[in-house]
């Protein structure tokens, strides 16, 4: 009973207005399997190059996430180089070397084809279609993530691999792109008509937007004294939502509630460090005690 | 027992990718007062002039808004012209003119000096204080509502009279630009040394955030088809949330939680059509039940 994640394992060079991390470890499947695997076991497919070392690795050691497929090739890893600003809304991406993931086929090791739940984190949708067809049997449910650069430059294959979605998770400004339709109630109804019964719209600072069939719900971010560094942030709600969500193995609307709350909430540990340095330390009682008081910050009595 | 209420009464040109009307009814005292007046008496002190007629004055009539601090003067009515992109969230301002509204000074009825609630809609910080030293009796509260151009040029005034304020209701812009803090929870402390006690941050399309000495709270806008016009969102929810603090006469974090949805589920019908069309029309029961769907939609079970 695993959560199988496909994303990128990547060094990552960023500042902000309150400081600045050299080739500190980044990309989405990081994030995202540190914040799953508190929930649930993790399997992970990614390629790193061979500047990816011990100190790297040591990150993800003495938790339940599983490196078989992560491929280690000739060549550097993934880096990308961002700045934010003083509002920490939008990464300003400086560079972006593909280097080893420039060619990278995910080839799903025999003991992955069989994972119950599957994440496809934000690559070329070609591949995402890939990692589908991989599979043995066709998993519980499949969640995707996707941007702007796909949803303008591959949209057939996007629609493509759509079909098989069971939960979309995207930005405001994603959702219009690929709908066409600015009412995020209007757009859900297209994203179901193209595949997703769920959607989940991520709006950093305002906290996330959740659309099922049984109906809607939003919760805004948990509040903070200090954001130092907004990069993971998106991977690591994501995270925290679908390990929720597959330790519990269920997706009514109750849980998709909590499991937002619980995205959140891991979320916002990401946020108040540079890269993965607060996410590395956070205890179970820490994420225990956030989880409570952000719960009843959005309590309301029965008016 | 009433809530007084100053602002401006005006004449609007709007322009919104649906559609367009010129001389519509507007200012921020129509929208405040149309929508508290649902749930508590309102007192308008304001200012119009010679062209504003029985077809403007139809829309307050049968409604418990006192018109008796409204002066009809020689010239011509606040104007202003403003068009919304396809996003919606914010206004460009093509012109304003201020005209009768230029030389206003508030000077209050007698009847008005003893009202136990007050709300300074956004004019001039001098014209507000002037307003504060015109009552008889402290209000069992005061809210204000402000703006950049307020905070940049006036500051010293609104200092003085921001001491006074128990309610302060900005959008996150101000806010930040008032305190020279991008957290809110630090700004919301900076706030509460300059005097109120709860600050209430409007986020257009991403809902409210609600600052309390008890505690804080967030709540997503209620989620609409179409959004038509946004002009009077801010002002009707303004309204609602303080209307309905008069009729229950309370403000425990519980009475604001609920004062919230009351002003969020006002505004989403003021946003459904042009000026006061949708605002003007509405019934008891369609309140009622907008706020049962938006509470059952933003409830979550215990985790």
């Amino acid at each position: 009973m695993s959560l199988l994640a496909i994303g990128s394992v990547a060094f990552d060079d960023v500042e902000t207005p309150f400081g600045r991390r050299e080739r500190a470890l980044g990309g989405s499947a990081t994030y995202f399997s540190l914040s799953a695997s508190r929930f649930h076991p993790v399997r992970i497919v990614a390629v790193v190059g061979e500047d990816f070392g011990p100190d790297q690795m040591r990150v993800f050691e003495g938790r339940p996430i599983d490196l078989t497929g992560l491929s280690r090739v000739p060549g550097r890893s993934f880096h990308w180089q961002g700045a934010y600003g003083y509002d920490l809304n939008e990464a300003r991406t400086l560079a972006t070397h593909l280097n080893v993931f420039a060619d990278f086929r995910p080839d799903l090791p025999a003991g992955y084809r069989t994972s119950p739940y599957l994440f496809l984190g934000n690559i070329d949708p070609v591949l995402q279609l890939e990692v589908v067809r991989q599979m043995a049997e066709r998993p519980k449910w499949i969640a995707l993530d996707t941007m702007n650069y796909w949803i303008r430059g591959a949209r057939p294959a996007l629609e493509k691999v759509l079909r098989e979605v069971d939960i979309l998770l995207v930005n405001d400004a994603e959702v219009r792109e690929l709908t066409q339709e600015h009412s995020l109630l209007k757009a859900y109804r297209r994203i179901q008509a193209m595949g997703p019964g769920v959607l989940v719209v991520k709006r950093g600072e305002y906290g996330v937007a959740l659309f099922t069939p049984e109906g809607h719900f939003a919760a805004p971010a948990y509040p903070l004294e200090d954001v130092f560094d907004p990069t993971g942030a998106g991977d690591t709600f994501a995270g925290g939502f679908l390990g929720y969500l597959a330790w519990i193995d269920r997706k009514d609307v109750t849980a998709l509630k909590h499991a937002t709350l619980v995205g959140s909430v891991m979320a916002s540990f990401t946020v108040e460090q540079f890269s993965t340095e607060r996410l590395e330390q956070i205890t179970q009682d820490e994420v225990r005690n956030r989880l409570a008081l952000f719960s009843d910050m959005i309590r309301v009595e029965d008016l």
